[in-house]
């Protein structure tokens, strides 16, 4: 598939993301979940409209359609996103569990426009000891406890 | 700093993961916003029973906090998670600005326990074309209008 290719639910995406700038409610990022050739929901950056430093519009788009499905996972959709996620929307597009991706700038062009993700990218994949936020660990022994209770738990529901 | 070290801020995230599993609420997760010596949000894995793949407990814990604070940045707090974060999570800590990560158990601990994110932190350092879920780029060039305006806007919020 081309980078050049037109798309309808991109072209929204686009749309979107473009508006998000024009009515200062975030970054300029917007994303689409679809099932089935219909869209089930619009996402946009509300970072600072909603003083919440994951709503980036992936995020954003994913718990809404979850919501619209009454789901937790969204097997069977995909996801228009006007720019290649970020590690933490990537993570949350695999614990959603889509089936495809479509995104449209890169993660370079964000980068020249200020949104550096870089960094993270960069740091997720150094050890523990090297990263700029000190990771410290305390009480595993005790911490264990969770996840027998949660083994043992005939009436979990697994994800 | 020991792994064995006690500490009440995580003893109480080990004490609210444990809840949560009694509860049905989620996965055995929970984690806590600490500023200044005091809590400011807590958080649990509500994913099942709010249908919410995003609602791991530290981002539960952020947003709560950032509510809380009335901020999208977390400068000054640490973080206390009763296991070692996802790498969705780890990005939201990054995104967030927290300046310190404490946690309990290992990703090991959560794996045997059937929560693998391994696969997703494998898949992140993965060329795009090696992963499991499609990554295809689309509309390049008009998606980088949303960059233009965003840099061109003299009263946006930068983050």
């Amino acid at each position: 598939m081309s980078g050049e290719q037109s798309n309808s639910f991109m072209a929204r995406a686009i749309q979107l993301s473009l508006e998000n700038v024009r009515l200062g409610r975030g970054g300029p990022f917007a994303a689409l979940v679809v099932k089935d050739g219909r869209v089930i929901s619009e996402g946009t950056n509300l970072v600072t409209s909603e003083n919440d430093p994951t709503a980036h519009a992936e995020i954003v788009a994913i718990r809404r359609a979850c919501l619209a499905l009454a789901t937790f996972q969204l097997t069977g959709c995909e996801i228009y996103a006007s720019c290649e996620p970020c590690p933490m929307c990537l993570g949350a597009i695999y614990w959603a569990r889509l089936d495809r991706l479509f995104y449209a700038c890169q993660a370079e062009d964000a980068a020249r426009a200020g949104f550096d993700d870089s960094l993270i990218r960069a740091e997720l994949s150094l050890p523990h000891q090297g990263r700029r936020i000190p990771m410290l660990q305390l009480m595993r022994e005790e911490g264990l406890a969770a996840f027998e209770a949660w083994m043992a738990n005939p009436n979990k529901i697994p994800y």
